[in-house]
């Protein structure tokens, strides 16, 4: 009867296969308004169900309004369902595949092989066991105590920044970070300056907010301030520690008229440290942050020293901005969830953090080191690279050909 | 000599606190441009510390260009570095301590300490085994092929809806999913309609992202469809399974004058899916997705069923902005942590799920109960509850009082 075929061995409870496919014949338009449904025992006779089966079915269309019940009256089909079949679906656009290369000269990736897995293994199941039920729900936007804590003491024994945990606010990343920074700055149609070249992902997140974005050249000392003089913005951003892709480390002179032309113009500095940890050579660069705490505002992540998929970055945030960014997280994807947050607040406490820090320092090190022997045996001197001896890319110029990035 | 007080108990090096105290007196003005430093030796002496402590704080003070080393001639104090005090930092705006209740109504949370903690655990370690190195790395802003495909199949078994992976994008939960879905809509000035009553959250998430909205009201039985009539808009915020507060669910007739609606004016319809797992009696209502996938975003969360700290969610999205979706997701937070995806995915795809929630909709049922009979015993007959006996609230009238919810 009706053509009804039910597939026994489905997931799909009968009931509910009965349902669908009576919508189904409803919204067609092959059952039609006012039409009386068979009574339950006929139809499951035919269908070789139960009463019970084809009852509740019946049940389900009539919550949903599908169907009439009256007292004593057979079930009749409800008015005005019928709707026209959607016009066919677009082709599929898909994303064009990704070439493949020989080798995989992207920038910014950390070998993930060598992420201490078994440790963060220790970690979270230490989070997963100890994690008070309260830090289940909802927390807050700002990310953890214990973590901003432990990012504080962090901050402070690798590069002498002294800040207060309450002014640190942990994001979904460095990308996530730009966001919200993004949507905090005024709209009052002042542009955001960036370095100029720059990381096109971070450009796209602060062009993607709607800002307007005004380029401002970079040599190899990193930003060219003599050129911000006189032009209005709402935010500058910078990479004062190993200017992406250049890699030149902001001269102090510089630093110091960077945050006069930010009091100046009334603007914030946004402060990308995405890879200062780092430094193959030396100490790791000072944050400019340390210079005007209320004007800078600081973005640090994880990606790199752990793993990209990781997702947990923080922003260290001038004391005015501090409820206009609770707010904004709280209604935007509300917070970060809590066993990574904890995990990591553990490894940081143990500082076996800062012991994978120094081995991958010691890796990666040797690595750039191999790859500038290579490019010597392979180009002789028709080359120079570019830049402080940091991070994960290396910025080589060669003089006759064009400027390249290998990582 | 110079005051400098080293703390050798520290975690901060020497090297760096000698370097700290150096740029401090630098940028105050305290030392001059021009000013030569001390020899290594004589400040090794006066304060007590290797040489070799002195020479690496002033090679910082050089890499950052704060002093400037010619060869065989005194360090010297660069130019331009002096920098005026910022001014004091406002007074902090704390935000306002929540008010502490007798008793907490809020509505939506579950009941944390129900949360199957151990079982969790089982599969975030299996996870944290099993993750291929790769899925460490940026893994693309759709989620996890694996909890797409296992969200496609408890779909079909709990609710009987038919959906491919692909179209399944994750999320940070439902708060992050609008907050993406809201950025999709095209900004030709057209408003979004709500819901009136509705969530204050989502109201807030929604309107955060710059669009107008228009309410629409609410009667017993969901949004009214006869209000839309004419109206221009680019999407059209709904609950239809259950009602946010109400707790109507919306008819077969007015689900189809919706869709209608919804091709007649080009808009897409924001299916908000936000609890109707618990659903007390009867089956599941069927989502208004299946009437049309090309009109509808549906979006639904694990923050109820698992915690909310969890943040996860999912919205199955209409192919044509598939690519739209996946570049906004990229350049705004990346994409999800894979470890909970992966434990979520085995948590569906053992059916412990589903077992979990089971056990919490009978919980929550006999609670719902527990509250309409002591509403019984205090108040008599001078109530009535609105809505489908449905979701962790319960919006309750007293008609000769106000309109109020409990959960």
């Amino acid at each position: 009867m009706w053509g009804i075929e039910l597939q026994r061995e489905s997931e799909v409870p009968l009931k509910r296969q009965l349902y669908l496919a009576l919508r189904e014949r409803i919204v067609s338009g092959r059952m039609q308004a006012g039409e009386a449904l068979p009574s339950t025992r006929e139809l499951a006779g035919a269908i070789r169900v139960s009463r019970n089966t084809v009852n509740e079915a019946y049940e389900m269309l009539a919550v949903e309004g599908f169907v009439v019940n009256r007292q004593g009256a057979a079930t009749r089909v409800a008015e005005g369902l019928v709707l026209e079949r959607p016009p066919d679906a677009a082709a599929p656009e898909d994303d064009p595949q990704p070439a493949s290369y020989a080798a995989d000269f992207r920038t910014g990736q950390p070998d993930l092989r060598q992420f201490p897995r078994y440790l963060w293994q220790q970690m979270m199941n230490k989070a997963l066991r100890e994690m008070p039920a309260a830090l289940l729900g909802y927390t807050g936007p700002q990310g953890l105590a214990r973590l901003r804590e432990e990012i504080a003491a962090y901050l402070l024994r690798s590069k002498g920044l002294s800040v207060a945990a309450d002014h640190i606010f942990i994001t979904a990343g460095a990308t996530h970070a730009l966001n919200l920074i993004a949507d905090l700055l005024d709209e009052d149609g002042k542009p955001i300056l960036v370095e100029d070249p720059c990381n096109r992902g971070m450009l796209q997140a602060l062009a993607n907010r709607g800002h307007a974005i005004r380029p401002i050249p970079v040599d190899a000392s990193g930003l060219m301030t003599d050129r911000l003089s006189g032009l209005s913005s709402c935010a500058v951003y910078v990479t004062p520690s190993h200017q992406f892709p250049l890699g030149g480390i902001l001269p102090a002179g510089r630093r110091a008229a960077l945050i006069r032309y930010a009091r100046e113009q009334n603007s914030f500095i946004v402060e990308d440290d995405y890879d200062s940890e780092f430094r193959y050579f030396g100490d790791p660069v000072a944050p400019l942050y340390a210079m005007d705490p209320e004007r800078v505002i600081y973005v640090g992540t994880f990606s790199k020293v752990l793993f990209p998929a990781l997702r947990i970055g923080y922003a260290i945030v001038p004391r005015r901005l501090h409820q206009r960014w609770r707010r904004l997280r709280t209604y935007s994807d509300v917070q970060n969830p809590p066993f990574e947050q904890a995990a990591l607040a553990e490894l940081l406490h143990t500082r076996k953090f800062d012991r994978h820090l120094a081995a991958m320092r010691k890796l990666y090190g040797e690595r750039r080191q191999r790859l500038l022997s290579s490019l010597r045996e392979h180009f002789g001197d028709g080359w120079r690279s570019w830049g402080d001896a940091a991070g994960l890319h290396l910025a080589v110029e060669f003089p006759d050909v064009y400027l390249t990035m290998l990582s």
